[in-house]
């Protein structure tokens, strides 16, 4: 496979890549070969329904420019307290001027873009309806909670969107109290809002709380084991099921809209066909009748003939786990959305209600509803023209060169299988997908499931690489541990967004994946300091077929080393390093990344006078116990260095060392790792220097051991 | 509370308490005050659908003895193979020989019991019907898989059952190539299975692949992500839900079965009202038709006709995940689960099928039956007569220490509240359950949900104690970190059997719960090394109230040690350990029910001319850094011990050395801990020995590093 095929921009530049990310900004591969009109029709609903209720948007106009749009009257409203004495015309304004200033803000920043057009309504409706703080919603996932940000008190602060000391691309208790549970990973929001249900009831309290979830994120288990605890329990809450199916799960996909994955999404096809999206306050009110007002026989009958005008075939999935089912309801009809909303929140002992809401994902800016990724996620662009400005790159990224690799490896063995969970474009497995559209496997928002599915195509013979972030893996630690490295079988995992990850934040940091894989007895634990690396480890975790292996490789673009021949890689030797600059005294020790700070900290050191030892682990498990026991026995100090947390390469080092009596010696040891606290999002080199990794900090920390404190402090300032 | 008010018998005798164990073994508790006749009436299919089938079996005659029953038929059959050729009378026969057989070796060795019985019709069909090895079976969680090892060629292994070198209590790959897939955890069935079924089809292969899974189970978020998939990716395979509702999560109820938690189990209870149990032929008949027979007119009515009637309402909610639905089906009438599953097997491209069986926990054995925990674990008991032996322990389980301090702590703080996941009385919380009934919550087996529903209620103010064993939380490490540490609140987490468990082997041991915690920036993380810590740590947990605290402590009964007055623990300053006796050279410095060991090899080492120091660090995070540092500055040697992986307490001392300068000096770090390898299921004295973590490996360690290697062979000897 040609390099040129692949065309990702620079994730390091402000696209935003997180979870349920759904797609990592490809939308510029689409501008070719989509047929829109078609995917238009598939979709029967779109057209008629927008022109049939009264949900003007200015994109039906047409009217973006890259100047800062007229927002008079949202220009009134700082807090949704502000909003209580709107007519639902004017409420139908605010959402149109909403939308044009999350349209303004993103161009400048970028980020996430469609889903939090496709809730503006959503979000102006809710404001409206319930009086948070008291009231609490839940937004899962939270990259749609740009129009929340700004109806409560942070427009101001939108120019600084995911940038160092900024706003986050997630809701964040820390940042605002009208953000009532931090986010950044899917499917969450039902179990948080199902406690602070429980526990508004313990305390004796009033207040409503409503989770906000994508049909996407309902492919999570753990949503499932929330909706049947919350039917269980009975306590009082509001799920909002937001469905924008039509894009739901893989967005950036490389051919144009697929349809989504999951038996679930054609569940939600059929609540959605049976019956016309419109006029539901006849629905609410006999909705009310049967939940909590006085039960007379008329109200029983009005409620019988709603339900079952709605759900067609009886009793949804929802009902089933004991939700009261309520819908669908045009996500994008004020009118309903304030009255259903009104009903709900009036009526006492609902139990757990399910309003199941239509939307449109990138609604209303009619460039990122044609796109095939919706502008899930953006670079800053031109709202007049919606073309994203790329800074080009020399380099692809490292998920890209996965990508290459993997597919080069599949061409000469067919039992090379391929999953992920939700992520084809953030993987890169979309090319995968493309190259062996029968042996990748998206699975959905289920990365638990996703690795023991591997693990049972494992003991069929397969070679299955399972594709995950690394914080994403977490989880699915137990299969890891029980399905996978207990029972030796040859799973491969390719983790993603190892280390720092930038404008995405703590939620989406890779610190952990080396400290809870290299635990394992049976894992082999690796990482690339550079792209050809990777492509040899890809190669290596092919030829590895008796037991499990990892690879961690970071956010962001390859250095720019020479690829190997035919860009496919050559299986490493399992537990060897390799010594990348012989000097003396001091031996810098890294893992995956880090290497290339010890490469630059060298040079640094060189200016000074001091021509150090480094080395590339490239295994953290097995250790290269000649190699670390050389490097011990010819410095003086040995300083490990990794983009991870404790516990993890250079604690395995140490282990050895001691164990060897090589501690008992004279070389000191020192390990470089992410400090103990999370680092908040903001540009990679802020990050890195926020954690006391950069080849500065790397080259001043060997002066300091060193003992020469002067030279320590010249680097650094 | 009193003391006395727990009689647990000693978990390591031999009473299973495994996942999804559901109840640990305290039916003698049940012995008083339980109306078994009003529970029986509550289920009221049980006793006419015994009467009416023809599932004959010998507790009806009550004809169990002590010695071993006579099996003239099941001495014929050493595997599958075997029974080939039996009419439907005698497969009734050998279903019968085999439940005696079942009840006759647990009763010699103890294991799991309940669930094997509940099984025996259902294995004895499935391996008529199916041919193993080459068609696979899956059973979830793996503790009902007594009755199929039999059947598969290890009869003559069943007294070796739970014990060191015997057969493990779950299915085990390694053990038997019937054993398709290792299990003790629950839910990952379905996934394993799917696997299996694609890798299949991309083999080209023609096997059969069925799941057979608990409604239990079921709760789980991971069944649910993988019907999704199978729903969508439409391969050919069968899921066997074995719902025994009655008792199918929280088994060890203090007071009497209670019913299962979660909102499925009325959904699965409305399936079994709407038809009586019996005579499925003609539904297997119209549903061979309809999925993948000649599809003409007739058979199209037959099978509508058959569906209606069985789940009434329209669709299930399997079918609403793209499962075809059959049942549901008398589990014990081996009639129709031949017929049914030949038709299963005998249709092909059916796409996944789901047999919904119902069947009784502990079925034919009266005792079992009668219990409220059927009889789910069990020490070695007397046939006859259903007596647990139970040896006499003079102290508890550090369970019941856990559930009587946290009972203590909730008594004097309201806002105390428990949260475990289908585990009341495996983690002692059902006595909480007892004593505050509206603070306690059984979730079901949705450790993920678990652990982000205890951060909901900790947002709203409340003090949340999650009580997970050590292995489970692996199932909730993602909800761990970014629901609740990244957040920093105060969560805490109870995390029973940490370290080696014994009989329940690898998958249940708490192997990795300190290196996955302790790197997590917010979390105090401790370990008690005696049950009065233990009551000193939940009060600490209990006080701390501004980040998210976890304590590790081991299976097993406390060592004896005095408790603290009025039975309530007082909180510990945070970060701080203690020095336990004063000595020379060598210091030790335990972490956990390892300071035991320290204390033991320090006797033996005093024994030998030579006085230790021993120290209990209390934590692993914050490091007691001064009675760290003062250790090592006045010791030759400082090991580290711990029952836990490497990364974990050990790996945080070498740290906070090294970068102290510690490690620069003259002291030796060794870091004991548990070797890099799976340690088998046995008896605890043998897992520690293996681990190489006794005293006398400990003392031995000592003289070793001390060059003298005579003292060091002869504690060995």
């Amino acid at each position: 496979m040609a390099l040129s095929t692949f065309s990702f921009p620079n994730h390091f530049v402000g696209a935003p890549a997180s979870h349920q990310q759904k797609g990592t900004v490809i939308s510029t591969q689409l501008l070719a070969g989509v047929d829109f009109q078609s995917h238009k029709h598939q979709n029967g609903l779109s057209k008629p329904r927008r022109k049939s209720c009264v949900c003007a948007s200015l994109s039906e106009a047409g009217e973006y420019h890259a100047q800062r749009p007229p927002t008079p009257l949202l220009d009134t409203i700082n807090y949704p307290i502000h909003m209580k004495n709107l007519s639902v015309k004017e409420l139908k304004q605010l959402a149109d001027e909403l939308r044009s200033d999350v349209i303004f803000h993103v161009s400048k920043t970028g980020g996430h873009l469609g889903s939090s057009l496709g809730v503006v309504e959503l979000t102006v409706a809710l404001h409206y309806v319930f009086n948070t703080p008291k009231d609490k919603i839940l937004w899962d996932v939270g990259h749609q909670s740009y129009p929340h940000k700004i109806l409560t008190g942070r427009r101001d602060m939108m120019p600084t969107m995911r940038q160092t000391n900024g706003l986050s691309g997630f809701t964040k208790r820390s940042e605002s109290e009208h953000d009532s549970f931090g986010t950044g990973h899917s499917s969450t929001s039902i179990s948080a809002a199902l406690g602070m249900a429980v526990g508004r009831d313990l305390k004796g309290r009033k207040n409503n709380v409503i989770a906000v979830i994508g049909d996407g994120a309902m492919t999570a288990g753990q949503a499932y084991e929330a909706m049947n605890n919350a039917g269980y329990l009975d306590s009082d809450m509001i799920v909002i099921l937001n469905d924008n199916k039509q894009v739901s799960l893989p967005t950036a996909t490389l051919d144009g809209p697929v349809p989504p994955v999951g038996a679930l999404s054609s569940a939600l096809s059929k609540l959605q066909s049976s019956r016309p999206l419109r006029e539901l306050r006849e629905v609410a009110k006999g909705m009310t009748k049967q939940i909590g007002g006085s039960m007379h026989e008329l109200a029983a009958k009005v409620d019988e003939y709603a339900r079952g005008m709605i759900s067609g075939s009886g009793s949804t999935l929802f009902e089933e786990l004991g939700l009261y089912y309520i819908g669908p309801v045009d996500g994008h009809n004020i009118d309903d959305l304030v009255a259903i909303l009104k009903e709900v929140k009036s009526t006492k002992t609902t139990g757990p209600v399910l309003i199941h809401v239509v939307t449109e994902k990138g609604r209303g800016y009619p460039y990122a509803e044609r796109a095939a990724d919706k502008y899930h996620g953006v670079t800053k662009f031109d709202p007049a023209t919606g073309k994203q400005f790329k800074s080009p790159a020399k380099t692809q990224s490292y998920t890209n060169y996965f990508a290459e690799a993997l597919v080069a490896e599949a061409e000469v063995d067919k039992d090379i299988v391929a999953i992920h969970a939700a992520m084809g474009g953030g993987t890169g497995l979309n090319y995968f997908l493309r190259r062996f559209p029968t042996r990748c496997f998206d699975v959905g928002i289920a990365e638990q499931h996703a690795v023991t599915f591997a693990a049972g195509l494992a003991c069929e013979g397969l070679k299955p690489f399972c594709a995950i972030y690394s914080s994403f893996l977490q989880r699915a630690y137990d299969q890891v541990i029980h399905d996978v490295d207990l029972q030796n079988l040859p799973v491969r995992f390719a983790m993603d967004r190892a280390g720092l990850v930038g404008a995405d934040g703590p939620t989406h940091c890779g610190s952990f994946d080396v400290t809870y894989m290299a635990c394992l007895p049976n894992m082999v634990v690796m990482a690339p300091s550079d792209e050809a690396e990777l492509f040899h480890m890809v190669a290596t975790a092919a030829a590895i077929d008796d037991r499990p292996s990892c690879f961690r490789y970071p956010r962001g673009n390859g250095i720019g080393v020479p690829l190997p021949p035919g860009n496919k890689g050559i299986p490493l030797e399992v537990g060897k390093g390799r010594l990348l600059i012989e000097g003396e005294r001091v031996a810098l020790l890294g893992y995956g990344a880090a290497v290339q700070s010890c490469l630059a900290a060298a040079s640094l050191l060189e200016q000074h006078g001091l021509k150090v030892t480094v080395a590339d682990a490239r295994f953290c498990k097995p250790l290269d116990q000649a190699l670390i026991r050389r490097l011990a026995k010819s410095h003086e100090v040995l300083i490990t260095v990794e983009e991870g947390s404790i516990g993890g390469f250079g604690s395995h080092v140490a282990q050895f060392l001691a164990l060897d009596g090589l501690l008992d010696g004279t070389v000191k040891w020192r390990p470089l790792v992410l400090p103990d606290r999370y680092i908040e999002h903001g540009s990679p080199a802020d990050q890195l220097a926020e954690a006391g990794l950069t080849p500065s900090h790397v080259a001043a920390t060997v002066f300091n051991i060193l003992g020469q404190t002067r030279e320590a402090l010249k680097i650094m300032s």
